[in-house]
């Protein structure tokens, strides 16, 4: 109904947020059988295998008392109802439940799975705890702070001062003029390689101030339209993408070789052959980033449009 | 050409971002003769009266010196190319410069300027000076953090964390179905005022999840599709509205009385009035807030779009 193209989005979950002040319910919650929860080890998610295929590895909300953390987030309610969770095995020991699966990168199992619901969960669970494990520390007054509302929050008894979990937007966006666009490759890319533009949204601009910035900055183009396609959650650590099309006005591109190894510019019919994987030389990045759904949506639109 | 609505978007600024890293550039810049600057007290910007009409009140940059602020943030290029900084005057002393201007509520000035690039420009200032004045510490060790990179940046000589300021996302929308739309209204507002329905994107969170999210939980209704309408920034203290037309599927609402104290639907002649201020009982917030551009889109836009 809402529909979004990008992994990591789509939760199954209502998150159910008016519990999270209600500390008696989550504890309680927390003993109900059909409660399950989620488990991160130094920024890796433990998945199981089943079928021969990689999956989250949802345990029962007893591996709790088992890895012994204090961290405990209510990420909402499943369809049936159950209530789900994240927790953090400790960094300082080993990683736990090795017997029945493994820790592994949020990435590659995205990768594997390709989308569906539980990357949206375990999105949200990483983002929530690189937060936490970064933040343990008030930012006004330097002294500890403590967690709360069931892990939404971390407040500190000290100043009194309130935090909340950051979520930094960025834009990322595929410059087009006519029948073709430019896409742009990172040193650390794959060879051949290449991507839409992309960077954080600063204090004091929009989304279409963010766009043309970026895209003058990076490639040296003046955007004169930009089109809203769709948000991606991004939990390394916890950006919200927001993807967009964006026209210029020539193709006379100066590229700021600080932020991009080079740039290139794809046809339409070029743009296919990479989003089908059929391109003799280049490639773009695979379906579970949202670069890859902006440059199909554009590669497969007719040029009016 | 990238026409925004919106109060405190649309800068005039060119940010040159590059030059950010370069502290001889950043200290030469503040020598240059056309250098100038906007001021922020306790945060009130600093304002100028001019032909009866208050005004963004910028000064020469020798005005550092007397105020003697060690926090120097470069904003950018205006269209001559002159750059433009943003310091902040000493909490703990009075207001300078009382003889020439006063230190108004950003708020208030942009009611009076309506909008315009200076607003933008101030708006990108508070937030930033904001920021800084709530992170002086290291979230990740309570180590003492220092600026960087022009005051974009924060550093920790400690842990090596690097700290950038925060952008918060923030969904704001119109809920509607058919020819009526559903406004809200917290205790705080003035009397017979109703405005959008808004909430923070949380970390593993689309834009449409979150506007379907805020608007079940603020009033029990199930959004059927969201349109992108704009953003603006919204320096109070740093938030990114991103505004949005939500169609609902039915309109029984329930009313989170926690969030809102009420609300009310209003059909599209009604909200008319409300935009041009002849509805003889209910008002909408005034034309700086986004909420305003929102209602202003849907009421005037044929029930068929």
């Amino acid at each position: 109904m809402l529909a979004n193209p990008n992994a990591f989005a789509n939760s199954p979950l209502d998150r159910a947020a008016h519990h999270r002040r209600d500390g008696a319910w989550i504890a309680q919650a927390l003993e109900r059988p059909e409660a399950r929860l989620v488990v991160l080890h130094r920024t890796l998610v433990f998945a199981i295998e089943q079928d021969g295929r990689r999956q989250c590895g949802w345990l029962a909300a007893a591996a709790r008392d088992a890895v012994g953390s204090d961290l405990v987030i209510f990420l909402g309610l499943d369809r049936d109802g159950a209530p789900c969770f994240a927790i953090e095995a400790p960094a300082d020991r080993d990683a736990p439940f090795t017997e029945i699966g493994a820790f592994v990168e949020l990435r590659m199992l995205a990768m594997e799975l390709g989308g569906g619901g539980d990357l949206a969960i375990l999105a949200c669970a990483k983002s929530l705890i690189d937060w936490h494990g970064r933040h343990r520390f008030c930012a006004n007054c330097g002294g500890q702070s403590v967690v709360s509302e069931a892990g939404w929050k971390r407040e500190c008894p000290a100043c009194k001062a309130e935090h909340f979990p950051r979520t930094d937007p960025v834009v990322i966006m595929v410059p087009a003029i006519g029948d073709k666009c430019l896409l742009g490759r990172q040193k650390r890319f794959p060879k051949g390689m290449y991507s839409a533009l992309a960077g954080f949204i600063e204090p004091g601009e929009s989304i279409e101030e963010a766009v043309a910035r970026e895209t003058l900055e990076e490639a040296g183009l003046t955007v004169t339209r930009v089109r809203y396609h769709s948000t991606q959650p991004w939990p390394f650590p916890s950006s919200l993408m927001i993807g967009a099309l964006a026209e210029v006005g020539d193709d006379r591109e100066t590229i700021d070789h600080y932020e991009l190894e080079g740039a290139r510019w794809f046809t339409r019919e070029e743009a296919r052959a990479m989003i089908e994987g059929r391109h003799p030389e280049c490639s773009c990045p695979p379906a579970i980033a949202i670069a890859h759904q902006l440059i199909k949506t554009w590669a497969f639109e007719s040029q009016a449009d």
